[in-house]
């Protein structure tokens, strides 16, 4: 099942600056040779669904190693069986509707 | 590794009365014996990460097999390495302080 | 407009216990005579919206004068215009369909 | 109070296809002259509280009209008081940790 995941992760208990473990988290998800696009509130996600969510197990596991002794994750979810679309196509259905296409 | 989430699941294009799905998907978590709180919104669920997670896929699973096209859910993750913590111990941990206690 | 939210707040920058922040949050809600009710990962809010959304800013305002530094917060907001319904219909709703009725 | 949020409406009753609700919201944040970007997921929103929250009402107002039943939508929240940072501060942040900076 081909799933577009939104990702937000935030650890807990280790001050206010959080990018160190936000790049920790892309490096994770690089590794797991997903496509991703980074934004100022996480990051777009797109894969099968076994391999998205190991590796979003796997963030926390390397944010736990690093220090953080507490994980607050949102994650949003879409799955759907009447297409194939991409994080690209998503973006571009709204772009085309605000082009007035 | 120990998780709490809270679980949101919306099935999009069934029209607008959802609860039949979000009842399918309390079954799929029951069936998993996981421990879980329904509220307005979601439900809280907790158990072990693999066990958690693979109920929300199966969540998913029935909802298309119940013949909603697209699935929109948002799940919050929190894991913990300082210390052991149930749902219940999350509720009455504010409801102390609101106590004054 | 009658809106139905939940409210999940995270104060950053001050440490792993975030209880009494949550409690102090609670306070503002009941203050601003708001319907809620407490979970384990948030709290569902029930009124008007202007009222509601008053609430959560004076949250924010509240939290930060209590001393922390940054803040996440996580709102999920619903509105229909087909029926009235309150956070208990929504729950009576999804255990009638889960009791076979 | 200035603010930094994370939008995603979903209107529900209306089919599968959502792009067309999405560009209408999009247009009434640009109207609104809010810093907005736009992702597969949602939109970054940039802004002071009360002209944000009041373009998320707006965009609630304008779907009922355009003929949604019923609309779900996640917010995700951040305010600080330790310094000032835009959306463009907040990737490029975790970008900088990417790098090796």
């Amino acid at each position: 099942m081909h799933v577009m995941v939104d990702l937000t992760v935030v650890p807990i208990g280790v001050g206010v600056s959080l990018s160190g473990y936000v790049a920790a988290c892309e490096k994770v998800l690089t590794a797991a040779r997903l496509t991703t696009r980074l934004h100022a509130y996480g990051t777009n996600v797109e894969g099968e669904w076994d391999e998205v969510f190991a590796a979003i197990k796997r963030c926390h596991e390397v944010l736990h190693e690093m220090g953080a002794p507490r994980i607050f994750t949102v994650v949003k979810v879409g799955t759907r069986t009447d297409k194939a679309q991409t994080l690209d196509d998503k973006v571009h259905s709204v772009e085309s509707k605000l082009a007035g296409r």
